[in-house]
């Protein structure tokens, strides 16, 4: 395991406290023209409210409404894209206080880990975790110096000291953030508690706009040493055993029909690839029971996990749940990293995808149904114009996702909507979601996602390709309306 | 099938009967520097004479010179692009009086079609469609107000109207747009009755401009039930049995030169991918009596479209016809729209394709010979800079045609210049073509390109990247001779 | 072999004897904002020393000090960039003087060569062979006339008679470059000699300035035909018989002492995909013991390389060497080119890479180790942001490359900019290299590279999402550290 690369250190040399600043035109192209349409096409949206139908913000954090811990608990140790930098370049994930699985012993005190990270601040430059964390630190804690490793224990203190005022409550925050609905991602084995606890509550803001979304993958990874002891979950909860697998999509259509009393809108669905697949009830239990057995091989889970997703597919013409998948990253790529410290430290990476022939069976069958909608997510760029577009500009089941994890960005929004929109125009398209386990920084990345779409109607605008009419329209569309409609959010009673 | 999509319309609050306009800077850069470069660019190519060496207008329109039918007939149903984005939104395809199949009942009355579509026009903002038909109301049929739920009986009557008049007849319109030549696409197995016609006519300035294009792809596709009937025609055709593969060549040859002798100038062959291999005439004619039998298999048919292509380019060495490959659209992706209302109805999706290594057996027998030239057209824009480009810039034979039917858009245009032109240069390119069967489109279509064509040359001049006299020179080779020089088209005699 | 293709040239129509210029400004942006903050990051830059830590020049050229050739030697026949583009357009490769090995005659009047390329350098209209000999023309011998025929003779004379002055000599303009460090790419099998000889001189400026980079490809292609060849060299380089696989692997890491010990920092590794894998002692030996034979196999070879590719990161822990790993070129594409001219001759084309998968077993064993560092480049600009941002964004080990060959272009580089630095930062790049083994177009690669980067920078600046301060930061970064720091060259003792 790295400690430390050897490496002369690049950076710096800008003297210290500087000005922290939020540019009102920020992310806007200069030009005067596509400036002056993306500001007023921006200033029509950037008080909309917060439609947050996709992430993974934990229920129990609302459910509790405990304070947040101190700033790096807060903004460091949770955040993949800003751990995976730092270690890329030679921070070890010891001396960032990640929890290690195998007793290696690693950095407690949460102040050194602050000021580590603040010195190798400028590696985020031009990053969108740069981005988000600087709107956060202005907008949310009013700090205004820049991060290094001058200012970073004076900007600790004032973090720390707004956190442990009462209206940085979760509560508090969701309120003031105006979010209108928040889904998170809970597996199909989660109990809901958090859920139910909310719904229960006297919050009356929030009761009704935390919603959980179903995320059945572990119990379609058959050849996963997990496997058996998630069934076992779920013959728990679902009060029976599961013993074929008949008796599994029994038990994942029952979880869903909870999901959805708690307010449950969508399922998701990550794999690797797309691939979907038909399976006869026969050929589907033979894997079931090889599983059972402990000898389903990787090609048996990918037959598995093909059929199921058809199983999802028909499960939701029939409850109505909007399907999510999310294709294309191999997890778990560094296995040292994996071993010491778990999943999702930023050891993820990317594959070429393939939706057009993968979708096919499944598109086929439930494509042209008017009760299903698939919202497709992909972190390979080159199959926006070449697949997702031609799709989703063709099956009235086929929505896109915003560009996911390392697309959600500046240049990645504007690829995004450069390369779909003249296919699929961009009522095809699933509006915003934040994705993301940051709570305090979703204002931040839904305002981001708010100018680069302002500043692409703008030039749309300016190059006389729409009016600004049209350009205010899709911008509410882009900005709610169409995450609403996706979704099936109901609308709000005050829209 | 769908009926509609269970989904809240995202649309049209915008008050209606707002003006129709075309902004005569439209899709230049507003950035002054280059709008001013781009309109001196535009205004030197803009009424130069339409080359169209590739496209689907029927030749029985202009050989039979009959008034086009009532606007919805005329616009919308022939149009796939249009088809498939109201599809992809809800509207099904027997509300659009496609004509069904299977007997499903579909809407007849046309104005009712017209209304619908144009209810629904606000999806195509920021299309090219949507650009292209803006173009043609505006300048073909004098539509002075936008296309919505409101205005759409009054806009059907005002281009009722006109097409009623004898100058929007078709031979007229086709001198009036200012084609210089126009390229049909045809089976092989079409007797060209209607080239025949329209030489033979009295039609003075059109007589020569008509020319049809070889596409023998049915006679390739060996495993197709189709296939031995398209033997049968092509039999009937040349006056003899095929019994040999040999013997097929031969009938194809044949074909070529009545193609030629009615002015053809092109081959044209569309393939899944451009698989490209030479089998042994031995190895060729046993896929050949495998299909006699109707054993070809699909692999069968992928060695012998392969091994086929070889023979066309062979024979376009001897006869000096220009070959046309188009790879990479997986037809009829969505069986239940291919059932019930047949090919070309939106339901293309394109795939992933691979040109290095495929086009190697190709290319080392033929890319070196001075007779050829091949001009490839892709779906798949990752291959633009990583092998269309280094394969242009190569190989004497290989010329890159105009991005292709998704591709073929303002954002789409520039891509296909900015990931090409530094490896191939420009003059590696085929120039534009508008590829379509909506006759009233192409002078829009022609438009658009331009346009963008003139707004990337002057962002070089802007950047100082070449000169103003260049960038004049550029454009003329672009919009021009590119097109003539690459189709071997003869110089006109005005020029 | 082509002669010449039976094309209509469309070119030349512009009046001749027009003034060459280079505008200050070139390359930028022409938006105020952008070109403003661009001028001002640039101006801190262009001045810097420039690093080549990677290309192609012959060491030979600077031991011997002999004085350039003739124009059309120097400029035009070693320029694989400007044959391809030429042989393109049917410019036969005997016209351009490229030496036959199969005894056809070829062109050796350089005066006729130089005129032929002069008549065609319309070609290169926005290119960057364009643009690189533009500045060498303008900057390096004066010119102050465009290419073309009629300027060509008189334009030869100019350069001739430069290049017969002694500041035109190799050592002279290495200095005037203001080269702080040229590393050469050596066989493994290379015995050094002008290396030596370069240390041994009294070129107090150079001595220590010209490093070679070991490259071992032709020792790992254990089914060609020269493998045994090479192997032979190598056993008479090390003074020893290399019977085994593990013999191999120690003649190499000797090898690698030697370039070292010469002041060699890195080796280099070119494959047609980046694919490692750890084979057993046993199975290596196995696979090279049938290469003693003559018996391996294409596969075998596949393994064999990923193989030794393993051995080499395992080394370069040992010994610190910079690993470059160049993927993705299909070499000698056209069979007919390769016979008659050989390598290198324009001839190369790419393919798909896919770094994900085929990596995972080195990165898994090397990746995180802190001696360890991997530079790469790719053909493929979609793996950008799906594989290789994602990759040098967390393996502490990886850096990429600046775009390779094709891709080194203003668009090019604009491209890997916008794709990769949102997820790797600019801190996991390496900086710029020229890559070149035209000497005098070194100056000419890194000004545009540095007007690139400032360009970028200054959209950045633009947009507001960095602060000028951080662009100079940042453009010195790009400029120098990076290339300083990746390659682990000694910081000069005047920085």
């Amino acid at each position: 395991m790295a400690s430390a690369v050897n490496h002369v250190v690049t950076g710096p040399g800008i003297r210290t406290g500087r000005l922290l600043r939020l540019h009102p035109d920020r992310f806007f192209d200069p030009d005067p023209a596509i400036r002056r349409a993306a500001r007023e096409i921006y200033d029509g949206i950037r008080d909309l409210p917060l439609i947050c139908p996709h992430g993974h913000v934990e229920a129990s954090m609302l459910a509790d409404d405990t304070p947040f811990p101190e700033p790096a608990s807060l903004l460091i140790i949770p955040d993949h894209y800003i751990l995976r930098m730092l270690y890329s370049q030679g921070v070890p994930l010891e001396d960032l206080g990640i929890p290690s699985r195998d007793g290696t012993p690693v950095e407690l005190d949460a102040r050194r880990i602050w000021q580590r990270v603040c010195e190798k601040w400028y590696l985020f430059r031009g990053t969108p975790s740069g981005a988000w964390l600087t709107h956060e630190l202005y907008e949310l804690f009013g700090v205004r110096e820049q991060l290094d490793g001058d200012t970073a224990q004076r900007i600790y203190d004032e973090i720390a000291e707004r956190l442990s005022s009462p209206e940085f409550k979760p509560r508090t925050l969701f309120e003031q953030f105006g979010i209108e609905i928040l889904a998170t991602t809970d597996a199909a084995t989660d109990g809901l508690a958090s859920h139910e606890k909310i719904r229960a509550s006297d919050w009356t803001y929030g009761r009704n706009r935390v919603v959980p979304t179903f995320r059945p993958d572990a119990l379609f990874r058959i050849a996963l040493p997990t496997w058996s002891s998630e069934v076992a979950t779920l013959e728990k909860l679902v009060g029976g055993s599961i013993a074929s697998c008949d008796m599994l999509v029994s038990a994942l259509a029952d979880r869903r029909r909870a999901f959805k009393a708690l307010g449950g809108m969508a399922t998701d669905h990550g794999v690797v690839e797309p691939y979907t697949a038909a399976l006869s009830p026969q050929a589907a239990d033979r894997l079931f029971q090889r599983a059972r057995k402990g000898d389903a091989s990787a090609d048996d889970q990918r037959q598995f996990e093909a059929h199921m997703l058809m199983e999802m597919a028909r499960l939701s013409c029939e409850d109505g749940l909007v399907m999510q998948l999310h294709a294309g990253s191999l997890r778990d790529h560094n296995p040292a990293v994996g071993a010491r410290f778990g999943p999702d430290k930023g050891g993820d990476i990317p594959i070429a995808a393939e939706f057009t022939r993968n979708l096919r069976p499944l598109l086929a069958t439930y494509g042209n149904d008017p009760r299903f909608s698939l919202v497709l997510f992909t972190l390979d760029e080159s199959t926006y114009s070449r697949e997702l577009a031609p799709l989703a500009g063709h099956y009235p089941a086929v929505r896109l996702g915003p560009p996911w994890w390392f697309s959600d960005s500046l240049e990645g929004m504007k690829r995004f909507r450069e390369q779909v929109s003249e296919t699929a125009g961009i009522y095809n398209t699933a509006g915003f979601n934040d994705d993301t386990r940051a709570f305090c920084s979703i204002p931040a990345r839904h305002d981001l996602a708010r100018r680069v779409d302002a500043n692409w109607l703008g030039g749309l605008v300016a190059r006389h390709v729409i009016d600004m009419a049209e350009a205010r329209e899709m911008a509410r569309a882009l900005t709610t309306d169409l995450a609403r409609e996706t979704y099936r959010f109901p609308q709000p009673a005050d829209a």
